[in-house]
């Protein structure tokens, strides 16, 4: 049971100029479902990414990062599900390069005009051949079934739309879709983002945007704290609103633009929390005055990842001893009697211990809604970091111990 | 089901000379239970003892570290379970020096000779006067009550004992308890380990000594990642033995002790993550060929604490793929194609995929043993680490749920 999630009518989405998104059947893992996405962009188009840090990279993530910087641009995104095309060596790299001329073929570039992207299960050959044959019969959709066809033990198809002005009087439109539903499963749920929109951006703009983005959002989420072989974030901008380019970051549309795509981005990535394996609550994690954002982070993944306080939100149980801890481990020289903490509006510690005006119910009242923020200030400087997370049920050891069988 | 361990017979434990052990009921959280564990020493022993490293470390953790260093040393170490006095702040400390007061005055020697350790719910007052009204009252007992006396979660208590030869012709008999069952339950399952030996160590050594044993046992577990505001490890020596005293580390009896009492420490922390919460097997993670033990035991943690891992390790699935990425998001910075892995005796990865000689079968036969080693080559240098934990199961999510309730 996804927390608050539902999924968008087609209706919900806008289309965006200059991009065309095809669906089809490889029977990649599974017969008759959609497994293959295939994005097919007009000429004048920048693309930003960014890409796990994983050192088990997969073979398309080798490619996609090589490719992202063809000079004539990219052309092409082509995704498949059912099988992530990792620990597979030099024969991955070889059969990933292989749907790259069979769409570049089909579309009309180079096959380095092409960026591949494969999720599903590692260390078993991608059956390329079947991914190749089905690339003539992909048939256009709008991108509610996009989202479903990038789908993997995902239980509810995420995409998202924006529409704002920047600029004098232009519009911007902006459509996502994203998968995920643990931080990692190496064999099925890498997180992808993509987010297609209309504003005109340089390439290097566009890959600075992409990043500050992705800060905000999918590198601010954890299911697990495990990060996968295939995690990829790409913003495509086609340049089809008709402005004038976006070519540095003093340019006031900069600022506008990461807004929009920034809501747009969280939005997509709180949807693969909510999502989150066996996941029956989304909790904010909040860290604010700390000395550095590393700083902050350190304390709020520390807060984010711990098992004790994801399965204490499980149990709805207001249990400060372990959110204490766990900020005490973080690795954060902090002055404990000067740590203040709250569960949503209620002050739950400060002097080193439980605040003097806590109760028990009103912690109780906090722990039994579905969304909670956890808030601390560290009291040690002005930085701050938001980290989204989900508890730790009975359900994530069943879907992750059972998976393979 | 604690993991291949059961309780010691009385017979197994060695008495040390030097050393008295009591125990008593205070019904600090319940009635009619042993909670209470009062260790004298004689007058001409040398203590060393380690400490949690989390910011909100307890009451007692306070003292103790103050206490450690009294010039006319230390006299007695007093422990109770069922209240932390951690998240006590200042009226905390001053609880737990009316505890060492008492003591004192039992023993006969100044409150700072008294180490007090306290483990069980967090934020709670520490009822000292049932503790105070307890002393007069505790009894004689052998090792395994006491081991019995410190438990909380714990299944099985937790004791054992060595004697070996150490210089000429002496020899060493020590013995030692400990419990946990989380590495963190700031509720109750606080690490707590105690080592008392009839050698004679100089206190700095003994105290370096500590430190080195710590290190290839207590700091070497983990159940969940997270750390207790209360985790102490200590051990006395009281000079019994009869031998001249060890005060260098070029002495040969310097490394005899350290492996004597560095086997016992391991056993006693290997107990913990047999019955660490919801184990049903032991995993060791050995990696070896890093650049230093740093980047060795990064790599080891990241195996040992992914929950991808762990739990299938709880489903006997030979997942190679959770397993490699967890080496790859260990944030050192290895080449993939050169690491090397092997589950037990099975080698299941090399170039940056699956082993060509592997098969599932190989894989699954390890996976069925209760006792699994994982073991990484990274080919980037000379050190090694090795790191000691459990499967992630249903009743973990179980117990840390259901605990408060």
């Amino acid at each position: 049971m996804a927390v608050n999630l539902r999924e968008k009518d087609a209706a919900e989405l806008l289309g965006v100029d200059g991009v065309q998104v095809f669906v089809g059947q490889a029977g990649v893992k599974k017969a008759a479902r959609d497994d293959l996405t295939l994005m097919v962009l007009n000429k004048d188009n920048t693309v930003g990414a960014v890409f796990t840090q994983n050192r088990f990279c997969a073979a398309p993530v080798y490619l996609a990062k090589e490719h992202l910087f063809d000079e004539d641009g990219v052309r092409a995104l082509v995704i498949n599900t059912g099988n992530a095309n990792a620990g597979t060596g030099a024969e991955g790299r070889a059969r990933a390069m292989a749907v790259c001329e069979a769409v570049a073929a089909q579309v009309g570039c180079k096959p380095t005009q092409i960026l591949p992207f494969s999720t599903g299960v590692i260390l078993e050959p991608l059956p390329h051949d079947r991914i190749i044959d089905a690339l003539p019969k992909v048939r256009p959709v709008h991108w509610h079934e996009a989202a479903r066809a990038i789908m993997t033990t995902d239980t509810v198809p995420k995409a998202a739309s924006r529409e704002g002005k920047i600029g004098n009087n232009h519009t911007v439109r902006a459509t996502g879709i994203s998968k995920g539903a643990g931080m990692i499963c190496p064999n099925m749920a890498t997180m992808l983002g993509f987010i297609v929109c209309d504003a005109k951006v340089s390439q290097p703009i566009l890959q600075l945007l992409t990043q500050e983005v992705a800060d905000m959002s999918f590198n601010s989420i954890t299911v697990d704290g495990d990060t996968s072989t295939n995690d990829s974030f790409v913003i495509v901008a086609t340049g089809k609103n008709g402005q004038n380019e976006i070519d540095n970051i003093a340019d006031p549309r900069y600022e506008q633009l990461k807004a929009l795509l920034g809501s747009l981005a969280l939005e997509l990535a709180q949807a693969i929390v909510r999502d989150g394996e066996g996941a029956t609550k989304l909790i904010t994690v909040q860290v604010e005055n700390a000395e550095s954002s590393e700083e902050a982070r350190k304390v709020a993944y520390a807060v984010a990842h711990s098992p004790l306080v994801k399965t204490a939100f499980f149990a709805g149980d207001p249990n400060l001893g372990r959110l204490l801890a766990a900020i005490g481990y973080s690795g954060v020289p902090l002055d404990a009697d000067k740590v203040k903490m709250w569960l949503g509006d209620v002050l739950v510690a400060e002097n080193g211990g439980r605040a003097d005006s806590y109760t028990e119910e009103q912690g109780q009242r906090v722990m039994n809604e579905s969304e909670i923020t956890v808030r601390v200030d560290l009291q040690r400087g002005r930085a701050r970091a938001v980290i989204y997370t989900c508890d730790l049920s009975h359900e994530y050891v069943s879907i992750n111990a059972d998976y393979r069988s």
